[in-house]
């Protein structure tokens, strides 16, 4: 599955900014890749990018249309379809993340066709991985971690794999959510894949690479949520980290969607670095990534420093506000300068 | 996915017992709801069940026929689909565990529609399921666990709601693999959910029941099995055990298929306790499970004895030898008498 740019992000009518965050997190951090966006009569939302119409877009080189927003229930409507239809007929490739397969819509099905385009339905999944090997392969990996689902590890990935390749590391991020593989024009919706498989994908995700290449993997869930620990625990093996980022979201009352406690940090670092040296014994923490939006800057410093001190001088961050590069450093202590 | 009995079991011409062993597995466990078999020309396997053609069985009142054998690849060869359609023709449901769906093949999609049968693929699974709750579910579990994958987990599971039943509790076998799924007619294998669904779908395999029920749940792969410990997680999740039995295979060099080290017994005790405390904190180990096959009877004991001192007095038995009455009684012990 590989995307290509530049991209027409399709954000549809949507009644707000929240149902088009699909194409936001493209927006943030891959802008380049993006040529514009395609707005229909209504749409509350803005990526900011320049409104475009399909004959624009096709002036300006644009090669794929990604449907960057969700309507209620995941479905494609029918004047969704129409914009789908105009962009396949001016030779787009069309990407959605929707629950819907774009080929299971015949007037798609056969646009896509006659046009020689093809369609991604990242929510879906039509590779045959093996099943995982557990051996070790050469380059090093960062998996982002974390205490629940939705507590920015698709952000905190992002932004060390921008740090790292700042610094002068070569580094690649490695997509397992729907966003990310946007992101990365590479990749697997993880928990879209048959269970037998978990770990072979994320070994397909993170293939061997030269031992200078860094690739910093997207995290999913939790090995605390009750819903979803098992595509974790198959990421996190998958994967065989050498480093791994706990991420944190300090208001949260219980897990999300589910009336469960919260682990505590120590709590996800332990059980990570018991599961994870099944296939890397050297597996440790590098660091803690907060999002402390709910502190003034004075008070999310304090707390910052309080984490790190409770956790041995760990460094602890919060990716938006104060950047990764004490976890960087972290990972030049631990591994190595560039 | 309910199968109908009784079952005539199709072994097909296959080369050897081996390649018969869901068909095996079926009538050591559930011989009462098998009218007989039915194989071809030069079938090297033999259960033991009278031989009988489609129109015997349909005298005898069969309802399913199921397909107890694989062929290299697991493809349904030509001449076991001419089978599968007189089967089909005579009113039976067909169900297999084939990697290739009955419905896949034209000729027998036709003869199932026009004879109004259903087709059962248990490789596959049609089931939406919701994810995991976590929440806690009336009635009692017992989950088999493992040091590896193939360490006889069906059939202590199966042996112990045997043994359960013979006692006086009231005990049902749930299945999460396929020949499990021939064995209970319900069930799912485990290894084709979404990986987003393991636990939801281990939620449903075993769902609410009367407080005095046992539902004993046929486990999945290894904790430390780096292929497949997404899907024993989430298994241990959805299915909340109250009790759980470590099978070991004492003769085992490395995990199956992968050159990694066998965790030890206490190990996956603690580990099992770890994890499967997050959807119920009440979770012990009630006892050891060891195929002792490779030793002499008096070393067999000898063995299960210092198993048992070294587990803190956790009964240890080989199920298919000694029986399951020493880990029956830890549950009365535990939990109470039926």
């Amino acid at each position: 599955m590989e995307i290509k740019q530049p991209y027409l992000l399709f954000l549809g009518d949507v009644p707000d900014a929240l149902a088009a965050k699909t194409a936001t997190g493209i927006v943030d951090w891959r802008k380049d890749w993006c040529a514009g966006q395609l707005r229909l009569p209504g749409c509350a939302a803005d990526t900011g990018l320049p409104d475009l119409s399909i004959d624009e877009a096709k002036k300006q080189g644009v090669k794929t249309m990604i449907v960057g927003a969700v309507n209620a229930g995941g479905k494609l409507p029918e004047h969704w379809i129409t914009s789908v239809i105009e962009a396949l007929e001016a030779g787009f490739d069309v990407a959605t993340g929707l629950h819907v397969r774009l080929s299971s819509i015949p007037a798609i099905k056969e646009a896509a066709e006659k046009n020689g385009c093809k369609l991604f339905d990242v929510r879906f999944n039509d590779i045959s991985f093996e099943t995982g090997k557990g051996t070790k392969r050469s380059g090093k990996r960062i998996l982002a971690v974390g205490t629940d689902c939705s507590v920015g590890k698709k952000y905190t990935a992002l932004a060390m794999d921008k740090a790292m390749n700042d610094r002068g590391y070569k580094s690649s991020f490695c997509a397992t959510g729907q966003t990310g593989v946007f992101i990365s024009g590479r990749g697997v919706a993880l928990d879209a894949v048959i269970a037998d498989f978990i770990s072979g994908a994320a070994e397909w995700i993170s293939p061997a690479v030269d031992d200078d290449q860094w690739q910093i993997i997207e995290g999913q869930g939790s090995l605390f949520h009750p819903s979803f620990a098992g595509v974790t625990l198959g990421l996190l093996h998958g994967s065989q980290p050498d480093g791994f980022i706990v991420c944190h979201e300090p208001t949260r009352k219980t897990m999300r969607g589910v009336p469960a406690k919260l682990p505590t940090i120590q709590q996800v670092i332990d059980l990570t670095v018991q599961c994870g040296s099944l296939t890397n014994p050297d597996i440790r923490c590098v660091g803690i990534a907060v999002n402390t939006s709910a502190l003034e800057e004075g008070e999310a410093k304090a707390y910052l420093a309080k984490l790190s001190e409770e956790h041995g001088g760990l460094p602890a961050t919060d990716p938006v506000r104060f950047g990764m590069e004490n976890i960087v450093d972290q990972v030049a202590t631990e591994f190595g300068a560039p």
